[in-house]
């Protein structure tokens, strides 16, 4: 997949994912600088620790300002908009979260393969950069994850990333590994959005 | 103005947001090392953040040890009198708190400028510095980051880094954009501490 | 100690902090992914803090990818056994908890030390390679973490790593000062287990 399409899609899943964090500030009643920090940990956070963790420095929305500039417009957009127009339709945000998650999963596993990791550091890599900033945005909301509990979110993301080794393995061109991990991810998210499919909680235990 | 002045108010913020640690720790009925724990975090959270984040390896408490001495010095202290003392005039640890704020806001921005980064980064980086210890705090309290909720803080914070950015472009010199930076957050923060001033909320939504 | 023995150790510490973090995802009714995440949080979140403040980069787990299947295999055959056998007896996992800790003190001391850190950046890296994990898992299950508030547990990393750095002091070979760090955190930390010691909380403050 060509790099300019790649980068387009990580803004735009960039833009999504600010925009899950100023809902988030806004039910948990917070003020505007609260959906700010919010926007950019869920936007950002993930990629943060995946590029700390490979030691990838500066991080990368530190060396290239667009991020906190897509962020810094998503986020006033949405608090503006939040109370001024009817609201879009429901599938709408989720759809375009699972866009963002997809394509966030296989940039952190690229990212990852690039630095020389084994693969199940870059398919760690590539769930830390999909699902890592959901987690500190819930986490600043003071809530459980969601991510952890019910939702098949980064089960999604995981089989994305075996496809890619699988794909990798089997001596398929990068383009070809990364389309086939997005697709796949993004297919399994649709699927379980559409029908509300969730993985068992573990037993109680004690 | 002079690095030796920076670095003397750096100290002092440093010991100021150990107290504030150890205080929420108190109330939280937290013991010596959970003390111990929220000052460093409240202390050097922030810029912990801010050097991982910029590649400045190792971060700065690393390097130089008597960061950790101060946080020491001043969390054994407080926890000593907090008891066997006459509380302290109510304004003083909001004010010491505000200098201190200020201070790191300055210090954030200037390092990240010095690493060549782009404005908006540099000034997120002030505000890292400045808020990002006290939310970790908080949320190892358990407890929704005061910041995100009620305060003009943040925002003075911003402004500060505003006004620094824009002293830079009119090409004053460090000294003279850095005071005018700390001037202006302080002031705004202890003009809404006097007024009990604080951000609107963001519609609830949903 | 030999580097055999120690790295031993440490996979048998990261086994066992894994399970840890599966039992509180179990408590919480997370799901499977819940526990993989809490599994590798608890295992390699404090070494993760250590290596990103020192500037050690890659982190460790990114350039060894045995410590990601170790937790893999550790998170994969608890949730197995969780329903399927009989609880092991009651001190089990506390001890083994034990040792874990008290090799993880160790072993960040011992590796701030080489980057050439002063001594008490060595002992602070020691207790972040020993508590970080836990905490973090802690935050992610919502609840204020343990170690802050009545466990005599992070105090026996901290007399450890002063035993370990008087041993240095005195001239002793690296091997004795570790040993004798481990050996003290853990019987520290077994006492504390066997006669339910805590240490007291602040005084309610305000």
């Amino acid at each position: 997949m060509g790099n300019a399409i790649i980068f387009s899609l990580d803004l735009f899943g960039t833009a999504i994912f600010a925009i899950s964090g100023v809902l988030i500030a806004s039910r948990r009643r917070m003020d505007l600088f609260g959906a700010l920090v919010l926007a950019c940990v869920t936007a950002i956070g993930g990629g943060t620790i995946r590029d700390m963790a490979l030691g990838a420095s500066p991080v990368f929305w530190v060396e290239n300002g667009l991020y906190l500039w897509v962020i810094l417009g998503a986020s006033l957009g949405s608090v503006l908009l939040l109370n001024n127009f009817p609201t879009p339709p429901r599938w709408l945000l989720p759809v375009a979260d699972a866009i963002g998650m997809a394509v966030f999963m296989a940039i952190g596993a690229n990212k990852a393969y690039q630095y020389g990791s084994p693969m199940i550091v870059a398919v760690t890599m590539g769930v830390i950069t999909a699902c890592g900033g959901g987690m500190i945005r819930d986490v600043l909301a003071n809530q459980v994850p969601l991510v952890l509990q019910r939702e098949v979110y980064a089960t999604a993301c995981i089989v994305g990333g075996l496809v890619w080794v699988a794909a990798l393995y089997l001596q398929f061109s990068d383009t070809i590994a990364t389309s086939a991990c997005i697709l796949t991810a993004l297919l399994i998210r649709l699927v379980a959005i559409r029908y509300h499919l969730s993985l068992p909680k573990l037993a109680k235990n004690r």
